[in-house]
């Protein structure tokens, strides 16, 4: 990417000064913006307000005095014509057209609408959208929903739904992901997929890249840059509407004309693009790639404290496309050592449940079993599962709190061994029910997963989703050495 | 099933006096039967304790003096000879040992253990296990776990794994799912997987069976129990060990031999069983088989508030083998009369989120819009899935609770007349992340979701739940017309 337009994808992303036209004290942009570092430099543009949110309220672009670097416009679609207009005569260098009901209506007179605008915009301003959430860019400060993690991190998102764009920020902040920009570009009749893909490439605070396509209006260009941008870094794609029933819907949400899902599979191979079925996935498996190395091969070990669970985690796994290897016989010899007869396994699954109870210094703690496996020359990828919970309360009662955090330090400490000595590819899942009503229960899990989180482990709540960003981690390692 | 056969059934789950040999003050056997019905007629045994949980603890069974009709044997693998020979003595019907370490370890000598345990009991004694949790009978009291759903209720569990029979009770009771026996049975070495299928097929209280299982050893058996049981109701089965390595961590597990997947997958089918692929999916489709009518056809329709996720909601329904097609004519004028153009679709999926915020008496309500697509011939199933608490947040405030109370009454109205009606599969989603830690959100979701719930409505924390368990309700009505 030469130079210059990296220059002016920097400027639109790190404007100095913000306006929402079409503000309210109920829209999400106008709460959004204030609560970052542009709050000072933020402006609210609606003839039906004098002050909002503790500031002046403009009724045109045009009264206020600033520069304004970056536009949000939020009026009802037949107005934007006229408001854009407004912000080109103002000199605005960025705006970002929110509005819905443009060509994805199928309507022409709607249609028209957009063609209208994409017009009076050409060499006068960037445009984003419309039908979408714009940008979110910690670094900058700006922002379209409120109460998100402020943190800049590792993961660009670019995606056509605005949907996901807020749903990533969302629950991305519930699976310790952080974001260097997320970016929405809905019907996208200016800067399109192709150009936001370009700048993250050569963004240097972008090290994932994380994209959500319905379709393209130039597959061209859309794959030189997806394959630009795989060459740089792992990309993760998603593709919705891959189904018939799936692209009618598409066509009503952002416009867009999709091919089949075979062009589009081998589309995203040849570019080097990793393609993933849903939007967890898209998610997790951005998280794994911006904190665990790729393993070079396919022997999963599970440690698990449920023999029920490890059969079907094992079936979970070679579904997905994983190996369960037994562990080798000096591995079982060392875990035999450790770990009782009764009630466990020590053939891959670990069921190990009665060596949670050891603390150090005893026969054999669970981090010595976690080294001990994670030397096996048949194993690449770890996952321990985490569902202890319930049966230390019976054990512990009111000392559980105190036992568990001598517990996660050792299975901590196991898996950090793992991680950095071994060299293998470690994920976390601490089961935890989306409707459980038990709040101890609760405090314990989030407890557990938030120490392993702060250790740059990926934990999941669900062991299926574990072993997909396992399976994932694995196709890019392999995708990357066939590109090499 | 005879009569009398039936009969030492009932006897078995529904005893007047039980006891646990090798109670402790930490043991969930001892927790979980204090909880119930039976606390006044339960008794502890261990010669370590002059006195357990308020009451007596005996050093042997034969101190006490009341008759014993169910005994929980809890003692290490090496004495439960010795222990089974004084219940024998003692006169006890019914003897469950949690005890594992058995055939199951693979070990010569503990397999000559089971084998003795076995002739000990033939002819003297009914035995359920080892190696496994046991009965849960709400309306007896017999419990394996403490803090669950003591409400009777249609669904019967058998499962070979503890586990997955505590998992059960404990998932189920965040489902809504209440249960009239949940039997976990392990090595089987008496007491197998046929009789609890016979029993639970001729068992009034039991409208659904959910069958977990990793291998028999009677295959002609099994078949013959789970026809019988598949011609008179519902009976959903997921089979561990699917897969080579599955195969052999069951083993490990159970000690049981498991044939391949094609065999089971047909010894199934041919049963008229409904087979699933996760434990998540067994209790789903079982909750679901026991309050929602099974779809003649295939056509879904999906309610929801985002168009992203619309799009692969779509895909998702269509790869599991649903449609989701166009509404007719007649309806989409119908859902144009009440849906704004911008930012929404009323072809299928139902994007119409402006609507949400209409009160009765507006243009039309969601209720109107849930009615209007549920008379539309295509449509046989219908998901609405309910993720609009972020945004109704946004916009109410502190006015959310107020709201959503107003709007989930306008939902139930929709979805009461789609199911009982206009006869269609409604299933709900209430979207919730396991790990979200805002508490507001928390309960605003729960509130939906009970709300729901208690007009016996399933509800699951997400799409892909939904739509599994509609294209098995399907399934199942398929299966059930080739059966007939």
């Amino acid at each position: 990417m030469e130079k210059q337009r990296l220059n002016r994808f920097e400027y639109i992303f790190h404007p100095r000064t913000a306006a929402v036209i079409g503000a309210s004290e109920s829209d999400g942009f106008s709460q959004a913006l204030m609560g970052t570092k542009l709050r000072d430099n933020v402006f609210f543009v609606n003839p039906k307000y004098k002050e909002l949110h503790g500031k002046k309220c403009y009724a045109s672009i045009l009264d206020i005095e600033t520069e304004i670097d970056y536009v949000i416009i939020a009026v009802p679609a037949q107005h934007v014509p006229s408001v854009l207009s407004e912000c080109i005569k103002k000199g605005v260098k960025t705006v970002h057209i929110f509005t819905a009901g443009f060509s994805e209506t199928g309507i022409e007179e709607r249609k028209a609408l957009e063609d209208q605008i994409r017009e009076m915009a050409r060499g006068k301003v960037n445009l984003i959208g419309p039908n979408c959430m714009g940008i979110c860019c910690p670094k900058s400060g700006l922002a379209f929903i409120p109460d998100v993690l402020v943190e800049e991190g590792p993961v660009g998102v670019i995606s056509q739904s605005g949907t996901f764009a807020e749903q990533f920020l969302s629950i991305g902040k519930l699976r310790n992901v952080r974001f260097s920009k997320v970016i929405s570009y809905g019907n996208g009749i200016d800067l399109d997929c192709p150009d936001f893909l370009e700048y993250l490439a050569y963004d240097v605070g972008t090290k994932v890249i994380a994209l959500y396509i319905e379709g393209t209006r130039d597959g061209k260009r859309l794959k030189a840059a997806m394959t630009e941008a795989a060459r740089l870094k792992p990309v993760v794609a998603l593709k919705g509407g891959v189904t018939e029933h799936g692209r009618r819907a598409a066509s009503c949400h952002t416009g867009s004309l999709a091919g089949s899902p075979e062009i589009w599979s081998s589309f995203f191979r040849q570019a080097g693009v990793l393609q993933v079925e849903d939007f967890d996935e898209l998610l997790d498996t951005s998280l794994a790639l911006s904190c665990v190395l790729p393993p070079e091969g396919k022997g999963t070990a599970i440690i698990t404290n449920s023999g029920g669970f490890s059969v079907l985690e094992t079936d979970l796994c070679v579904k997905v496309g994983l190996e369960v290897p037994q562990f080798t016989k000096e591995t079982m010899t060392e875990l035999r050592k450790m770990v009782p007869v009764a009630g466990t396994s020590i053939n891959n699954p670990l069921d190990a449940w009665p060596i949670y109870y050891n603390t150090p210094g005893t026969s054999g703690t669970l981090a010595d079993a976690i080294k001990a496996l994670s030397n096996d020359r048949n194993i690449h990828c770890i996952v321990l599962h985490f569902d202890e919970v319930r049966y230390l309360r019976h054990v512990f009662g009111e000392a559980t709190e105190g036992f568990l955090k001598e517990l996660v330090k050792i299975m901590i400490q196991g898996c950090k061994y793992a991680r950095d000595e071994a060299g293998k590819a470690v994920v976390i899942c601490v089961s935890l029910d989306a409707y459980s009503e038990d709040e101890e229960d609760r405090k314990y899990h989030l407890l557990v997963k938030k120490a392993f989180e702060r250790e740059e482990f990926p934990v999941y709540p669900s062991l299926a989703a574990c072993i997909k960003v396992l399976f994932n981690l694995y196709r890019y390692h392999r995708q990357r050495l066939m590109l090499i």
